[in-house]
């Protein structure tokens, strides 16, 4: 039988998907398993994207322009102007999902075996993309003490090596949920600017900053023009994960000409996805203050519950809609099977996801677990309380 | 400034593209250009994949699940079935579009610097996807003297290293509209068996097969189960190529299971796209009986009208829309921009693609250009006679 690629065998499995079949199972038994490990918002999608989609008068449907239609495009642009984000449409290529922007972007930027370094723990398919492409992720600690802060630039300078091509940061992060403040970015713009190398930013997050946090995008770092790339997505904006679009940004034509380089090859993004985009991009403020609202509340309320167990520790987040959480068990994954396997509570259990699979260190995050408060606020009581059953009942 | 990626440098642009702003500058200037250059179809998609759409009732567009929905790769299954293609639900990874698939293949059984061979000329994105992933194409040609046959087996075998992973083959192919027969695709069972590598089917044009000829899949090969991967698409089967939806088929467990860890790194297709897709499968026998018919009649108009102008070849194809033409140029490219730039009879003129992007050894295809005939025969008959025309200018 003919084999596969090293690189498939490398390539990562996603953290949660060995337990799967777990939680398949344990719904078989008639155990309700509530889901605190997936990042797929409850949140309704804005009605006029799905009603553009539903009033489509389309009768050949072609492939769209290569880098997004124009008309999305320059909306797209205006949002961001929006935004404090000075750009045109001509540097943006639309793409399938934030997710496929950061595919092009490592490609665009890296040859085999170059390395970019990324705090830890990260958005864990970045390592996914970089084995696919077979590009080195290394990876600087930023620690649950700190709030997942960033790294001091002294400990990222050490890092720094010839075949480092870039610094990658998910700003407000997931899994940590930390905002990076103006000054963390121009701190980071300083060090690409003098080592010439990228500053990307997955800002696919950019409106869930809480407290009266504002979001500072690396493009509104001015002299950090050629330097900077932005990765962007309509997923968690609008709650419109399965429409499949997102973007790169970048004032560096280098970047954008190459990268569409990489768009030519695949075609076209999704025509029925990019009209319901086009639509979401009138989604009133109201809209964002009542979901950003929702998701301060359901922070607060599963902070402040898991704060009352004992052994935990949480970093609060000032932004986007997960946690890190640091549990009185030396090996999370086994605790996630666990719940899965042998516990339940009134029917009930709990599905988390181990946060190794966020760190590219080995044997770092083996005692925390990211939570996505994606959840209504009872059922996130609901979920830490036996939680907190549970972690009792484990250690016995 | 910070530098972009080698392989980014060496990502081949599309084909066409540097004739775009000739072609727009035509426009501008008043001349209507007739497009012979794209693989966009003018058929209409079926009405019930629209309506689909047009009815959906989501009020959150989440992330179908990473392999593809389980509704629709149950009834994909079923339509292999139909076309004596034995595969189940859990064969297929559903992608967004044949490409996405492409890329999946070549990652699951590629690392860099492996080898791949494909008969030339080819679907010129091979070349894109094989850069991207740093693998390397090892072209072997076939001829318009043999209407694109298969290439004789020694000549593969000659080509085969221990770097050598598999064989890709079209089929019906995209440029050459060759239909491999049952009899090729067992010699080149025998041959992969023999060596233990893939074959590659990419049969995204399986439906467009012409004369009465039946299209003989790889995965109705005996035997091949465990080396055969097939890529397709509902792009051109249902006029559909905005819709971005393809998929990867195997029997080989290794090939799917390896393929998922790629796809779940991008998360999942487009939702609206799956619903569309879903429904497409319904589309009656006519339909298709329809579109043949059509297209047969084009390629005739076609066929029979280039074979009229003097000094020109051309393969005659036994399926999908497109055909090698050999000119009594000695470079196409220089030829189709002219066409563009200085060329016009009654206010028309065509754009042709060159056909030198579609093989991979440098200095071939230069004196043939690639038409797609997924135009109204009026409109190809026109084009034709502007080449003729042209053809005489051009010399002049
Ligand atoms: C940080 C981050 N980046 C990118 C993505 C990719 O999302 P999508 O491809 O749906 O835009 C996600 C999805 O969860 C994410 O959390
Ligand atoms: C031979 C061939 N394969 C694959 C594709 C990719 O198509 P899609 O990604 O739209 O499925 C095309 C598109 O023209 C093609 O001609």
């Amino acid at each position: 039988m003919p084999s596969i690629s090293e690189k498939g065998t490398h390539m990562p499995a996603s953290p949660i998907r060995k337990l799967v079949p777990y939680a398949e199972d344990a719904k078989k038994r008639g155990t309700h398993v509530i889901h605190l490990n997936i990042g797929q918002p409850d949140i309704k999608t804005p009605k006029l994207a799905l009603d553009a989609v539903r009033n489509h008068n389309i009768e050949v449907l072609a492939y769209s322009m290569t880098e997004g239609s124009e008309t999305y495009r320059k909306k797209l642009a205006d949002y961001y102007a929006k935004n404090d984000i000075n750009v045109s449409s001509s540097d943006i290529i639309v793409t399938t999902g934030g997710s496929e922007a950061l595919s092009f972007v490592m490609g665009t930027i890296m040859d085999a075996d170059d390395e970019i370094i990324i705090p830890e723990p990260f958005y864990a398919n970045y390592n996914g993309f970089a084995t696919a492409l077979g590009v080195r992720v290394v990876p600087i600690v930023s620690t649950i003490e700190n709030n997942f802060a960033l790294p001091p630039i002294a400990d990222f300078e050490k890092l720094i090596s010839p075949k480092t091509k870039a610094i990658l940061i998910c700003n407000p992060g997931n899994p940590t949920g930390y905002l990076y403040s103006k000054e963390e970015i121009k701190q980071l713009a300083e060090l690409v600017k003098k080592h010439d190398i990228f500053l990307v930013a997955d800002e696919v997050y950019r409106e869930f900053a809480y407290d009266g946090r504002k979001h500072y995008s690396i493009l509104q770092e001015p002299g950090l023009e050629q330097h900077a790339i932005i990765v962007d997505s309509v997923s968690k904006r609008y709650s419109m994960c399965g429409a499949r679009i997102g973007c790169l940004v970048s004032k560096n034509k280098n970047v954008v000409g190459t990268a569409l380089k990489f768009a030519q090859a695949r075609l076209s993004p999704p025509t029925f996805a990019q009209i319901a985009s086009e639509a979401a991009l009138e989604t009133p403020q109201e809209y964002f203050d009542d979901v950003i609202e929702e998701y301060v509340e359901r922070r607060n309320i599963l902070v402040s519950e898991l704060q009352k167990l004992e052994g935990v520790k949480v970093a609060v987040p000032q932004g986007a809609f997960y946690c890190i959480v640091e549990l009185p068990v030396s090996n999370s994954d086994d605790f996630a099977q666990w719940l899965l396997e042998k516990f339940e509570m009134d029917g009930k259990t709990v599905m988390v996801a181990p946060a190794a699979g966020f760190y590219a260190t080995e044997g770092l995050g083996k005692n925390q677990i990211r939570i996505a408060y994606v959840l209504e606020r009872e059922q996130l009581v609901t979920a830490v309380k036996l939680l907190g059953i549970a972690l009792k009942t484990y250690k016995a």
